[in-house]
């Protein structure tokens, strides 16, 4: 087998395909993490992190991954069999459940059927039917990247208020953040969690967590055991650029290329692309007459959209046939959802071309496997070419 | 105006996408051009570009370009007051006339409208009513990157033959190598041209010749000047690795790895990947029901189309606008044919989805602009899946 | 202020120079951690860590930094509450101990006066006169980086097994690991630490851990939260290649790089190399008559050399001179040390001629600050030249 | 044999170290060089070029190697059968000489013994002897790079002038420009040629030429065939951006880098540590007891050092255990020096460390093979200490 020429298409919903500009970033000699240049370093992407998350207070980052985040934010704000209710919207939801539960957590699940958003009526009904010891924490994904469904994290604060109750608000902004907007101060959220290879368009390797004020007052009475994750000692990193422990430089580097690269397209128009390219994903998808996993069209995310198949098919043979005809990486079914779904990642350093193209590996790749009616490229085009701006010349 | 998210697609004839890995193994640390390691270098990528040029003789590379080339071929072979013969099929080939009359030369033009490839019989009508002092080289560009024609170089020389005639046949393959199958050996050409941004892969900065004994007897009587373009004190360097000046080090690097790549994909591969992604170029361009340059659909290039525009509408207003919009370049109108169409280049490092994208770029960019029937892309699309073999899974 | 010329030297123990080829290897596009390529990556890699560690178990790794190794050691074998005695020889063992004592275990310290080894015999004692409930581990590190000390861990495993106790040993390589030579399996370790920082010549953001038997059945009993440093659903990687929650792909695709340059010279020249250029670099220090923290020649480490500043120099100011005047990052002194102390770096990516510049900026540097005998960089290229092969030609 | 660890140095004079940040900007993808974005840089770079050659007039840049620009200035200015005065001060004078031959000038040489600068008096000689047809240029080499000697060029303009004489001043100022003073202005010069791979921290690849009002003139008259080094076409770009044929895309856009370097430290700031680091050969050549080519002192380059090896030693061999023992390349004796010298290079991005580094190279390899006084380093320690700014803490 020979090489495949061309370029490899990432189209998982994370990591995302990095810019040029960020690898070259990455790329720069590793500089001494404790000296005043990489400390200028951290202090201004920590301040610039603060508005991509919506933020007023402080922002930690670590090393490590998503699930680091997850972890941070329980470990910083909860004590040994406290209990906290989780909105399952999926596999991404279940997985923090399950890290919380191995922390020595109680979860109590609010359920849903892994086809749409968290419901904010079943959490206010939960939390007004809480018991003692109270609900210390909800858990809620802003953006359920294995079902491509956007929960609406100001409702369910609503509920949480409507129920009169206290409980802290966590939430997983890892595939929204960079991609829509996230209010982590109009949602009056207490942690937002995210990482570094969705939106942000770096490698993985960086978690990120906003924090509120009740979220640092929790701290001080949280008992799980806590060291790596403790961002008592971050605190300070926002002032002096100092960390408690080595970080991941190159990663950081990166960042505040990656960060100059949105705030240059800026913010709005971020959001603005997310949502018309992911418009252009489902207008082929309903062309095609194939389903997505979220059934309520109000709730389907701008940055993964997944495609449910026939009974039968595998997702993962056309996956691995996707990537060896077109160079294109796509997601497959996580959990109950496994050879269920393909999942199309349209979040970070993503244009039209590389839609379409991405569209028309799926179009050509699915037809003989999946029935579907020809013609969902060409009804993406249409569509981006109507919501275009007019030319310039 | 803010960042353009995305990457940018290059659909130019040249310089053409260059792979990440070619980028990398320029930016590796200069090295000595008179050392050890370098001379290495020097005599495989010599060696691996004589079966590209289809050619068994001696390679010679120089630090510059294609116009170096066209000027190498001649002041090597050639005397002041020399007649040639130039198959004008375009641009390009104006240009080397051009260049061989400012060196002294006389040019006889054996003209074509720009719209076909160079006519065999007409070259072999020329040179039967050759008059003394004869003419010495017959000067034809394989493939007119300025028209997407391709001229039949095999069927030139055999004129030559048949005309009893003793011309060197001197060949610009600058935008076929790499892509099409070039026959320096088979053709019987006397001098074959390439250069290191189209085909090959990699940045503008290196032009490289095939060579056959009768250019090598020629040299001996040319004299015209030459110093730096003289290939004399650069025959050795497929033995020794040392060259006679200073050569372009970081691009012979990366032609090293360039060659890898192409070779690694294999040679009869590649020239298929063109010619199949040719195909889908000209079937969305039929589909929208518009015209090439080339009007002979055996000459059309498998390297670059060029589409005709309708009268009144300007290539480089199209361009600018779909680069702004789209992120894709793509090449205009050159001579006589300025602002008057298209050059879509599909040669070099692109795949199937690549050319998919640039074909919606051209679809969502022209309507509105050039009266065209929708659907060229989902026409390209279809050839391409049947094209393709099925997948292995 | 204008830009410094020429190249920055880290001679920090850590981070260390990252050779070109591994800044090129992270700096390729990211790819699917979920995909073949990627496993087949992670499977190798996983591999070849085991002799670097002198391991024939398994090896994990996480996204983090060595701290994050220090609590996945502990997290995985120990229980709340649990009693383990730390070998304090410095700054990070000290660190270590107020992580363990934040994770709620209970820290016995054997002390140091953080001038030379962790002492076996004073361990052999801690744990003669152990009582209920027993120490449940040992805790060493094995080079001291904030001394620049090496223990020697063999000898505490002997003097554990001499006092006929059970405990664990759990070692930190983290500046030791790729420098100079690690023998998990012969020490006995149960847990060896390492990071991508030092000797494996990378830019921070990975930490590895070799595991042995004992520890993989510690695990099942130990009843310390864990979930993000969990080892359970890591252990298959070695065999699957696919990691429980998103890597630092790009990081681990240069580690890939990294161990194939280790290799290519070797493990037994790589750790020549570094007794070699800490012999020139201790060479110049006595010759200059200053003295080094560890007094004891034996424990003198391979990789890092602290030199003793006089009372009353600064070393934060000293390194900041050496880094506008000569571009060299040094360490400083860290916690009883601050400000006592000058680190230089000698692990890595290093040969004879960075040892000679970083001597050359010390020597020039120093003068005038600290009272010292000029000519220790010749002593130094003295001792390199007499130690060096004779030339080839 | 094994990998060699550490950093290789650059120790020719030229190509010389490429700075990391001008390697990542010619690793950046290639774009359209009749575009935009393109004609910019072209036009900042042809516009920064001028200060660094003390120039007001035009500056054209080719792709090619000083090779090139040797013709460019032969071939715009001159006329078949014209006569030149070469100021024979080495190899590279000696080159340029046969180029012109080659080219069917006719080359007065004015002879030096390649051990020091070119003598005004004698061009003066020459001139003023001179009959008919007259001189119509004199040659000369700035900074011979193969003896390390630098030119008084305004002197020899003086010279000129004072011979009554009006032949053309064209100047090779390749190994020069950007490390010492070039006053193509001042010197009246009416040709300046340089090259990417030297005091412009570039690879090799890119030929710059700035012109006079004489030289533009010249070129009306001149009938050498010129095509490719026309300058011509090139003057334009200078306002549009646009050049003539495909220019070094790459290599132009690490120009603009490696020019924005060079302005943020200040070009005085340039000169002035060449100057330095070239006192510190100097005095460690002087320490060693050995001597240099140039026996003028006030003539020695502050680009290179020629050190002239006793009778008997190869220069071939010791350059190849350098490299092979300490990463170091230097250059070597060529023409009639060949085995006979040493050439250091010290110019371009090189600091205080570096070169002690190489310094340090020589004093270890050459001992046992050439009789020195040990302590050559040391004395270049000294004077570097000495001449450097007081630290600032």
């Amino acid at each position: 087998m020979g090489r495949r020429a061309g370029r490899a298409v990432m189209a998982l919903p994370g990591p995302t395909n990095v810019p040029d500009a960020v690898l070259r970033a990455i790329a720069r000699p590793t500089i001494d993490h404790r000296g005043a240049a990489f400390a200028a370093v951290v202090r201004s992407v920590l301040a610039d992190l603060a508005p991509v998350f919506g933020a007023s207070g402080p922002v930690v980052m670590y090393p490590g991954s998503g699930t680091g985040g997850w972890e941070a934010a329980l470990v910083n704000t909860l004590s040994p069999g406290d209990r906290v209710a989780m909105c399952e919207t999926g596999f991404f939801a279940a997985g923090w459940a399950q890290l919380a539960a191995k922390l020595g957590l109680v979860v109590e699940v609010v359920a849903t059927d892994w086809h749409g958003p968290a419901d904010p009526e079943a959490i206010g009904r939960a939390l007004g039917a809480d018991s003692e010891p109270p609900i210390r924490a909800v858990l809620v994904v802003h953006n359920e990247t294995s079902t491509g469904t956007t929960s609406d994290v100001g409702a369910i604060r609503r509920a949480i208020d409507a129920a009169g109750h206290s409980a802290l608000l966590l939430v997983d902004a890892v595939s929204s953040l960079g991609a829509m907007p996230v209010g982590h101060d109009d949602w009056r959220a207490d942690v937002t969690i995210t990482a570094s290879q969705k939106g942000l368009m770096l490698p993985p390797g960086l978690v990120m967590l906003a924090l509120s004020e009740r979220a640092l007052a929790a701290r001080e009475d949280a008992r799980l055991p806590r060291a790596y994750w403790d961002w008592g000692p971050m605190l300070a990193a926002g002032q002096t650029g100092s960390l408690p422990y080595t970080p991941s430089t190159n990663l950081v580097v990166g960042l505040r290329t990656a960060l100059d690269l949105l705030f240059e397209e800026g913010l709005e128009a971020v959001f603005a692309r997310h949502r018309r390219l992911a418009g252009a994903v489902r207008g082929a998808v309903s062309h095609w007459g194939l389903e997505t996993v979220c059934v309520d069209p109000a709730a389907l995310s701008d940055s993964v959209t997944a495609i449910l198949l026939p009974d039968g098919v595998s997702d993962s043979a056309l996956r691995a046939s996707l990537l060896e005809r077109y160079g294109v990486t796509l997601g497959g079914g996580l959990g109950r959802l496994r050879e269920r779904c393909l999942r199309v990642g349209h979040l970070g350093d993503v244009d039209e071309l590389m839609i379409v193209s991405v569209l028309a590996a799926l179009e050509m790749g699915l037809a003989g496997h999946v029935p579907l009616e020809p013609g969902g490229v060409q009804a993406a085009m249409a569509r981006l070419a109507r919501e275009e701006p007019l030319p310039v010349a």
